[in-house]
């Protein structure tokens, strides 16, 4: 059976992958009394009067929605809202697993982009934060944006900033093996759509300065359009901030000499003469899924040092799951409203900087999912970052978070 | 401490009474290949081929939303949707609990009417029912009719037609008790909204033929508006349907030599001379909340055989607890279309018919609601009628229903 008839087994057996279940008991007309009418009024007024106690008096505090319309899942494309539950639900269960979060799925069959912004704001009242998924670009763009001005609460699409995350995250790992250092590594990002323009944004926000986007027909520049179309606003924004020396030209010749190689973009685009032509002790991150830019043994034979996707069947797998559930975790500990750049930033450094300098090695630069400490380090440095960045309406030492995290994911305390 | 503040205390404990959980072990990539990508593209197109898969193959087959624009909560009026989330998620906690339903608050800040609709209508995809609570009247009428109509899942208002089929089932156990026919009995009913016309259409469907419904300023009666102010359309359609000698006349006047006396209105408009002019072995049903019409013990003491009230510390409580947990459980176990009159009938019936006969006294009329028989009684004579009235899509064994049920929610076998 292959791994596709599995995953149908598995959900006609379980009928999804979530549940809901009551924290409290109710086995007598008491506990009906105080966790239901008549007593129940009481936090109703309590929250009337003072909205913000809708986190600790309601299972708001620890609730995300996973909002998508459909319109671009995994690759299957616009499948729709109904289509694409199993993957918002399995995003849930692993929202749980990972970072003790509740998470529900909120599939909205909303085509309309305003429309779909006011679902979600009507709908905030109910969580602690959102966890946009698989909506297309440019769409993804003006839903993220509008709904970050809108909500009082952390929006962040996963797609875009939680691959982000992951990624440099995994390129600082490498570098911290190489001991290249990120300000002046040559760094070539193939990809310039909503995971690319995000990775190339962090990127430059953890201090690249020495970073270039390919798009589809060639280099992202300053005051060159995309191929005769125009960039969009995000590329045009990263154009003011990547490849300031101007370079034209195919990814073949802007590869030449490089220090690192990212691809966000489809099977095949790396080949083994490219990364033969980089700088040594290269790295390269192949993340196009399921197929990469070039396989991780391609790349080692072609002479990488470091090389990684975003499989799980090969070394140093650069995975989303390291990242959303810590992130949201030490957002809603300390009850951000917004997941913003610097606590990226400090999450890119938690994941960069997990593995003990013993134990870095070629094959082992980034985490893997399973690693206890990872949702626990994530979650401390980014409520560290939302205190330090004052968008903590409830601040919290890093150091509970730390280990308040580490016993609710793995029901063992740290040691 | 009394229960609003043992409430209080619950609720910041607790951090509000549900949770998710994953009902998956993800403890390896091979879990996470099944569970996540890339094994969910499989479940993904199977429900684009075939939508009504995402009833089996994701959550949402026992997921139900509790929709709410927080317009009418409890007692406490218009307090919005942020603070009616304690009594949405209790509810939710009470789904679980009792009918092995999952289910989540999905409180709504849009007071627009059209546009809640429009928004529910949107999320359809992740539900297999939606229950609305807590809105206004009679916003809430066009809600629920118009919701009816679009969705192709049941839509149910709790406060309306769980309380109905509470009331009704009270009532018809009560006639058993004192060996009275429903289509015989003169029935009195006081208060002409929401809730009060749900139970004037319940008793009608299920076979009164004297009834009276009492508005505020006499009787609701065709052809007549009520006290200068028209009837709405729900008072109009029944007004055509009880008091067919189109009496006119205060609650004083009409209660005289009536069997049953029943209240949705306001605390203390029963007088324990109302009671004394019923006809012999009366029933009064008093379930103005917090404070009913009348007392238990005034009720029993002008006279009345069976009294009840909506409080659980007095006997026959007509609780919503023994009704939407099992109306839901029995709907969405056949994947019912809607919940329709021969589904609510089926209901009522199967309360009002749970006490063994033996076991039948004046002061216990109405099922506890602890009572382990409950819940999988009335999935299964739900699911029964669903599938005799042809809107069950997937039609099962009402038996299997209430064992299923029964164990799912008792945790141990009916024996």
């Amino acid at each position: 059976m292959d791994l596709r008839e599995e995953s149908m087994v598995l959900h006609e057996k379980y009928n999804g992958k979530i549940e809901t279940r009551a924290k409290v008991t109710l086995e007598n007309d008491h506990d009906l009394a105080i966790a239901y009418t008549p007593g129940v009024a009481q936090p109703c007024l309590a929250i009337k009067a003072d909205p913000d106690r809708s986190f600790d008096l309601t299972c708001r505090g620890n609730m995300v929605a996973i909002c998508t319309d459909g319109t671009r899942v995994l690759g299957l494309g616009n499948i729709g809202a109904r289509a694409a539950m199993p993957v918002m639900e399995g995003k849930a269960a692993l929202f749980r697993r990972f970072g003790a979060v509740d998470a529900v799925p909120v599939c909205i069959d909303e085509p309309d982009k305003d429309k779909f912004i006011a679902i979600v704001k009507s709908l905030q009242a109910n969580y602690a934060g959102i966890n946009l998924e698989d909506i297309q670009s440019p769409k993804c763009y003006d839903i993220e944006d509008e709904l970050k001005k809108e909500l009082e609460i952390p929006v962040f699409h996963d797609d875009q900033h939680g691959t982000a995350i992951a990624c440099v995250s995994a390129v600082m790992g490498a570098l911290r093996l190489v001991k290249k250092d990120i300000r002046t590594a040559k760094i070539v990002l193939n990809g310039g759509g909503a995971a690319g323009t995000a990775i190339g944004r962090l990127l430059v926000d953890c201090g690249a300065e020495n970073l270039t986007v390919m798009l589809h027909h060639g280099t992202l520049c300053e005051g060159h359009d995309n191929n005769g179309r125009p960039l969009d606003r995000v590329q045009e924004a990263l154009s003011k901030v990547t490849n300031r020396e101007k370079r034209l030209g195919s990814l073949a010749d802007i590869v030449k000499g490089a220090d690192v190689l990212l691809g966000v973009s489809a099977a095949g685009a790396f080949t083994q003469e490219m990364i033969r032509s980089m700088a040594p002790d290269a790295v390269v991150f192949a993340m196009a899924n399921p197929v990469p830019e070039i396989s991780y043994a391609d790349a080692k034979a072609a002479g990488a040092r470091v090389a990684g996707t975003g499989r799980s069947d090969t070394p140093n797998q650069v995975n989303n799951v390291n990242v959303f559930p810590g992130v949201f975790r030490g957002a809603i500990d300390v009850r951000a409203r917004e997941i913003n750049e610097a606590m990226k930033v400090a999450a890119v450094r938690a994941i960069a900087e997990l593995i003990p300098e013993e134990e870095l090695r070629e094959d082992y630069v980034v985490p893997n999912a399973f690693d206890k400490r990872v949702a626990p380090a994530v979650a401390a440095a980014v409520a560290r970052a939302a205190v330090e960045t004052g968008v903590a309406r409830a601040p919290k030492d890093p150091e509970v978070v730390l280990r308040e995290t580490y016993l609710r994911v793995n029901g063992v305390p740290m040691d």
